[in-house]
């Protein structure tokens, strides 16, 4: 154990209390960022809490034994990332009557009722702060600010890469020259697939909802859409209809079930997330008796998470939240409403409009705001319009029905759009 | 007590717990919105922590005993307002052992330290989230989450009538168009005095310092100053320079000491306070670790005040956060560096503009943008501008000198300028 600094004394209490050891699991950025930012803030988490964090193990993929770094630790850090065996290590800390401190969210998305369940057997804390929106503290907003207050809806940007990315585009960028500048600027990996594809933000979406709403919602439930389809002149178009776009997880209560799903969004002007640019994250949550409580920070860098997790190894020492209470069960839907934006290049010729408004009018889709731009001679006509929210199946099956027609050029877009309902 | 509803037994434990007895002294909008509420959640709030808050006593103005409300309670919650009784009731909980959770900004701002220092001493606990921004968690935000790092700075909206009126005014409003239009509808009170005085506001920011830095701040520390002589062409020649206006609270580290004040003040458009209009209260936490979180939503209504209490309600049933740690002894900084907005009315004749600038010249005010318009004729001339950051006390030396000028028609208005840092 490493010498108490008597520069710095426990102020609150008479008899110095015994330090918090601390067994840390993974030294990559994340690791080695908390293990820097631990010891720099030792001394100022004693004054407050009474204890000194002191490290008193590291497991790294060359060196160390969890089984070392186990014995010497009250509270357990998992900064490798991965699901196994980042599983095995923390189901074993558990039962060991550790309390335990991760950021993986693929781990929590996918294995976290078995976590959960294990650390209520043993009544000891799991906290999962960074595994969501880095230092912006939405798990905690969740578990214990709004435990007063039955939440109905939160809506996220939760990957502050794509959110890089979609600001770019807005700007004039192409997909692929702001995919370049955001891996350029350290924003997005080398392998963009997990943040691009919307799956990153899907794993984070799994975890919140399981905390605003009770029920189990792993990884594979949650049905994701990426950016990558996207178009600049998507969001040329929108701008012109008063939108902007962003990669939005949803979750939410409809009726008596819950729906938890990432994808594309375009947000009337006043929402609160529709302001929110560059690689940051935000999260709006909605609830009868708040309204809503938006929260936004920087997306998560190394300093950012470590920050996270050094803040969740505190509320540990202060006794903080207990883990989720068994889950409920209630069903997850998977055909919800919404509006949505179309996008049509169709031929520029007489009977083209009625043809389209026929089939929508079929389908039961009622169209709300609408514009028409030529293209230039040759080129065709575009469409762009935002209809009134209806399933999405429906809206699937007009656009198949739109896409038969002989007068439709391309293959017809569809985005969705989010409106403001509490405010 | 109450009979347990059998429709809801506790699942998490195989012998149900005894009920958390919840003694209410107030019974205002507040007080019964809270009562409400906590009926209506006790179920939940059973399932998820084991225990059914119950009330067991309420003190209104003209019923109830307070010794017999603490004699059946396990935790106090004080909603009564006022420094006097609500100080003594709380001191003598407090002194018998009992957790407190209280929304009382006044008595926190003016008798924080005292209450702080019998919670500590009898290692009880006192909540108060809902005494800054109703259900905006910005004292868990200070308290626990950012335990990790160390905060350089708060600016917040901590007023939702004056952001209101200030929206109100940006539309075009004046000030007493605007005001009016906050009393019809509820935002503010029939005497709004504390509300646009900014003394609200700096009862609040003196809390969050407290919180922020560790130092001892009373509301008479705060020097504030409110938005009742702003006028609506403050607004609209700041929307040419693209500023707009808040009345904003600070709370910063300035070398080895504190600044806390309250003022409004004209934000460049890219700042996360910029776009928060209407009745909200939004508070952005600085600090080099996690740049900057932002966290928004209503401000506080009865519901969204009655939800942050029931809150703390459950955080002291799950274990929360100590009281503050023994206080620091910080300076408190009077005289702070700031922009500001200057704007001066002067005749319209040659070597007017020399004049003024040579004052500045001399008071060293150095210039950053500028906008000279003409009123009509024989109405003058507007000097409109935004200075570089100078010590407030400069400044003011500088407009004395200005106002000494005969070509000066009437008193130079400043108005203090926030730019963004970390970002």
């Amino acid at each position: 154990m490493p010498a108490r600094s008597s520069a710095t004394p426990a102020r609150s209490s008479a008899t110095p209390a015994e330090p918090l050891r601390v067994g840390l699991l993974g030294h990559g950025t994340v690791g080695s960022a908390f293990a820097a930012l631990l010891d720099e803030r030792a001394a100022e988490i004693e004054r407050f809490n009474g204890r000194r964090p002191v490290i008193t193990g590291v497991l790294t993929r060359s060196r160390g034994s969890f089984d070392d770094v186990l014995a010497d630790a009250d509270i357990v850090v998992e900064l490798m990332g991965g699901t196994e065996p980042a599983r095995e290590y923390l189901l074993a800390a558990l039962r060991a009557g550790r309390d335990v401190v991760s950021a993986n969210k693929q781990l929590l998305s996918q294995h976290g009722e078995e976590l959960f369940e294990v650390a209520r057997e043993r009544d000891v804390r799991l906290r999962f702060e960074a595994a969501v929106a880095g230092a912006v503290p939405v798990v905690r907003l969740l578990e214990e600010s709004l435990a007063a207050t039955p939440i109905e809806r939160i809506h996220g940007i939760v990957n502050g890469t794509t959110n890089y990315i979609l600001s770019e585009m807005a700007r004039g960028s192409s997909y692929e020259q702001a995919l370049a500048e955001a891996q350029r600027k350290g924003y997005a990996e080398a392998d963009p697939s997990d943040d691009v594809s919307g799956r990153d933000a899907a794993a984070k979406m799994a975890i919140l909802a399981r905390l605003a709403f009770g029920v189990p919602v792993h990884l594979d439930d949650v049905p994701y859409e990426g950016i990558e389809h996207l178009q600049a002149d998507d969001l040329e178009h929108a701008r012109e209809l008063g939108l902007g776009l962003k990669l939005i997880g949803a979750a939410e209560r409809r009726g008596g079930a819950i729906s938890v799903r990432v994808h594309p969004a375009f947000l009337y002007a006043g929402h609160p997330l529709s302001s929110v640019s560059g690689p940051f994250n935000a999260i709006t949550v909605e609830s009868e008796a708040i309204t809503e409580i938006t929260m936004s920070g920087p997306g998560a860098g190394g300093l950012q998470t470590a920050s996270a997790v050094l803040g969740d190894v505190v509320s540990v020492m202060t006794g903080g939240a207990r883990p989720p209470a068994p889950p409920l069960a209630l069903p997850l839907l998977e055909d919800v409403k919404s509006a949505f934006y179309l996008h049509l290049d169709v031929e520029d010729r007489s009977g083209v409009l009625a043809a389209v408004t026929r089939v929508l009018e079929e389908q039961e889709v009622s169209i709300k705001s609408f514009v028409q731009r030529g293209r230039g001679a040759g080129e065709g006509v575009r469409l762009v319009m935002v209809v009134h929210p209806l399933p999405e199946s429906r809206l699937q099956q007009a656009l198949a029905r739109l896409a038969e027609l002989d007068s439709v050029r391309s293959a017809p877009r569809a985005i969705r759009v989010i409106e403001e309902e509490f405010l």
